[in-house]
C-alpha cells in the first residue's frame, strides 16, 4: 500500500474516532463536523480510518448518518475507510458507501454479547456468515473484533481461551484480521501477555490489532508491550482519546491516537501518522462536544515544538 | 519499618501530592485543607509523604506555611513525613518542624539547574553538603532529587553520564537515597532503561526511587518497566496527579498515585497504599484547586467496585 510520507511506515494505525469514539460521545455531531473530522484525519498519514457503523440508526443515532459520511468525505489515496457491518442489510449500505473494510463484532464474554448486540456468541458469529462471505465476494476486506477480550464489565477476568475459541470461529469464516478488544480498560501488560501468548499461534502477526482503552490509564503502556515483546503492529486508537467510557461518563475511553504514535516514535518504531496533526483534527470537536479531550499530548500541543526539543 | 496493614509491601509509594502536586497548582491553598490533605493520606496506606518545602516563601508562595503544616498533621505511625530543604536556613526549619528526612534537589542539565535553583549543579552540591551533613547529625534520612533525568526543558534529551556524575557527588555527600527526576514526562521506556542502566552500578536498587511525570502519558509504562526489569520499588506519585506541568498551563504532570498504585498491584506487586483511599484523598483537593483531577482512576472511582470486579 502506497504511504503518503514516501516510506512504508511498520507500524499502522487504525483511527477509529470517527466510529468508536463518537458512537461514546453523548454528543450529537452533525454531519458537516464529522466529514470535517474524517477529512482533517485523512491528512495525518494513518494508514486507516473507521469512518462509520451501519448499525441500525436506533441503535446507535449518533451515527445514523454514515451514509452520508461516506458519501461526502473526500478519500486519500492509500487510505482504507472502514465501518462496522452487523448483518446484511448493513453489508447492503457498506456496499453502496463503498467502504474499503468491513467489521463484523463478537465478544469473548457471553453477558456482554447478549447485552451488546443481544445474542449469545455463536449466534453472532452465524450472523456473520453470510456478512463476511458477501463482503468478500465484493472485494472488500474483513475484520473481526473480539471485545472483552481480557476484562468484561459483567462477567470479570476473560480467560483467553474463551477468545482463541472465538478467534478461532472468525477465522474460520474467512475474516482478514482480528481486532482484540481490551473494553474495560483494566488490563496491564501482565494480562495482554497471557492473551497474546493464546492467541499467537493462531495466525501470523501482521493479521493482529490491538483495540485497548485508557479507562484505567493502561493503553500507552499495554500498546508498548504488545509492539516490542509480540510483535504487534497495528493498532486501534482514537484521535484525542475520543469517546468516553460507556460504564462511566467522564472518564477516558479510548487509547489516544496521538499519545500512542508518540509512545511508539520515541520508542523507535516507524508508525504511520502525525501525532501534531492528529491533535489539531481532535481539536476540532472540543468545541462540538463541549469537553475538554482525554489525551495527554492535546493538553501540551501547544508548548510544542518550541519549549521542548523532541529527542 | 511496620506497615499498617500487617505485611511488608514490597514496593514503597512516595506520595508527594502535598509538595511537588501543589507547588505546581496555581490555586493558593488554606493551611487546614494541606493539614487535612495530609491526614487523609496518612491513612492511605502510603510509605511517606512529602508535606512540605523549607525554601524561601518569597520563592514559593504556594508552600509558606510548611512550618505550621507540620505542626498540624496527625503522623501515622510508620509513615516518613518529608520536606524539600534547599539550605542551612531551610534545614533549621525541617528540624523545627520535626521532619523524618529530607530532601536536597539537584539537576543533570546546567540550564535546568540555574534556571531552577539560580546555581550551577556543582555550587548546588556545594549547597547541600552541609545540610546533608547537618541533617544526619541530627539522625534525619536524607534523599537526594536529580531532575532532568532524561529530558531538559531547555536543552533537550540529557545524557545518562550526566546523571552518573551528579549522582555520584551526591552518594558522596552522604545521601541515602536518589530520586531520579523525568522533569519533562517525554521519556519512554526507552529513555528510562539508558538511564538505568547507566546508574544501576552506583548504588543497590533499594536506594532508587523513579520520580515520572505523566505529562505525554508515558507514566505506568515507565513505573512498570523500572519495576519489572530493573527491580527498583520505590516510585514518586502525586494524589490524583495534582500537580500539572509548570511548562504546559493545563496539562497533566506528576504520575497520578492510584494510577501507579493499580498498574503495579494488577502487575501482581505487593504495593503500600489503597488506590481507591487515595482517590478518596486526592477528591479533597478538587473543589480546591477548581478542576478536575488528571488520574485517570479518580474519573472511574464512582463506578468501582460495584460494576467492575477486581480481577
Amino acid at each position: 500500500m502506497p504511504h503518503r510520507h514516501g516510506h512504508a511506515a511498520s507500524i499502522r494505525i487504525i483511527e477509529v474516532g470517527p466510529r468508536d469514539g463518537l458512537q461514546h460521545e453523548t454528543a450529537i455531531v452533525s454531519t458537516e463536523a464529522k466529514v470535517s473530522f474524517v477529512n482533517a484525519l485523512s491528512r495525518t498519514g494513518v494508514t486507516e480510518i473507521e469512518a462509520g457503523s451501519f448499525v441500525s440508526p436506533r441503535a446507535i443515532p449518533q451515527l445514523a448518518d454514515s451514509d452520508e459520511v461516506f458519501q461526502r468525505i473526500q478519500r486519500m489515496p492509500g487510505v482504507v475507510y472502514s465501518a462496522l457491518v452487523p448483518n446484511e442489510r448493513g453489508l447492503e449500505r457498506a456496499r453502496a458507501a463503498r467502504v474499503d473494510k468491513i467489521s463484523v463484532f463478537a465478544a469473548a464474554s457471553e453477558t456482554f454479547s447478549r447485552r451488546n448486540i443481544n445474542c449469545s456468541i455463536r449466534e453472532s458469529v452465524e450472523r456473520f456468515k453470510p456478512v463476511v462471505s458477501g463482503a468478500k465476494r465484493d472485494g472488500m476486506a474483513v475484520r473481526g473484533y473480539i471485545s472483552t477480550a481480557t476484562h468484561c464489565p459483567f462477567e470479570g477476568p476473560v480467560r483467553p481461551s474463551r477468545v482463541v475459541e472465538v478467534m478461532r470461529q472468525l477465522l474460520d469464516l474467512g475474516v482478514d484480521e482480528i481486532s482484540l478488544g481490551e473494553t474495560v480498560g483494566k488490563a496491564v501488560p501482565r494480562h495482554i501477555r497471557f492473551l497474546l501468548d493464546a492467541v499467537r499461534p493462531l495466525t501470523v502477526p501482521a493479521a493482529f490489532s490491538l483495540h485497548v482503552h485508557d479507562t484505567y490509564g493502561m493503553a500507552v503502556a499495554n500498546v508498548l508491550i504488545a509492539w516490542e515483546e509480540y510483535g504487534i503492529e497495528a493498532f486501534d486508537t482514537s484521535a484525542g482519546g475520543l469517546g468516553g467510557c460507556p460504564y462511566a461518563p467522564g472518564a477516558s475511553g479510548n487509547a489516544a491516537t496521538e499519545d500512542v504514535i508518540y509512545a511508539l516514535k520515541a520508542s523507535g518504531a516507524s508508525v504511520a501518522g502525525d501525532e501534531w496533526m492528529v491533535v489539531a483534527a481532535a481539536k476540532q470537536m472540543e468545541g462540538i462536544l463541549n469537553h475538554t479531550l482525554p489525551s495527554r499530548l492535546s493538553r501540551v500541543s501547544h508548548i510544542h515544538p518550541s519549549c521542548e526539543p523532541v529527542p
